[in-house]
């Protein structure tokens, strides 16, 4: 996985007479306090999302329902993320430009942040991204270098 | 709607081309800070869940895909709530007893609450409810009154 990203498993409790119900509490499961909470549907299956990165905001992207492909990219690194169960989240931390896209038909992407909506907090501009990605992820690939 | 709940109705931004979102700012959208939160999902139509009131704990809850009903109780008044759209929270408050069924093949019920887990502010037997209701909602209701 790419820079500032992870992985994240919850479990999920229950069973198939009763159904299933994934808790998730919140600085244990989801490591920050969450301020903002979003869910987004009915996303046509050619429709791209996302086309960002956020300066200081971090995030956790679930699919609670159906499945959906997420790009990761820093000025370096490209991983694409498939999200097809709700007991998986994926962490994006800051600086990391994301694409949402493949969602199907019946596709709910919830998604946890980290701070309320910040209009100056978001990067929508490619280049400026890159320009940014590099001085931010710079020292961190140099660090790896040496270690290597 | 019965005392110390309400619905909440959530904008949506958005279009058919590229999909819907519904953004949640904690602490306005959502009446609390967020401590806990649990999606369910695959639950049987002919399956109920809930039982149960929260002596403190505070919820909203979003049906994100599907349908269900949610019945809820004080000692004296009961209303069943039909959530089939995401743009609609029921906020339970504290001291009220709830039952979730009628859950379509579909539906995500997505929950947020006001507290981790604590076992201890759950009252799952519906007569200590019932004993505990009156006592705490008396007040409320004998004030009522007086207002007729």
């Amino acid at each position: 996985m790419i820079k500032n990203c992870k992985l994240l498993s919850f479990r999920e409790l229950g069973n198939a007479e009763l159904g299933y119900l994934t808790p998730l509490e919140i600085g244990e499961d989801i490591p920050f306090a969450v301020n903002r909470i979003y869910y987004i549907s009915d996303v046509p299956f050619t429709a791209c999302r996302g086309f960002h990165s956020h300066r200081k905001l971090e995030q956790v992207l679930i699919c609670v329902k159906g499945n959906v492909k997420i790009r990761i990219k820093t000025y370096l690194e490209e991983d694409i993320v498939e999200l097809n169960n709700s007991n998986y989240g994926l962490y994006i931390g800051n600086m990391v430009w994301r694409e949402m896209f493949d969602f199907s038909e019946d596709a709910v992407l919830l998604v946890f942040a980290s701070e309320h909506y910040d209009e100056s907090d978001y990067i929508k501009d490619y280049n400026i991204y890159l320009e940014e990605s590099k001085e931010y992820f710079k020292i961190v690939y140099e660090n790896d270098e040496r270690e290597v």
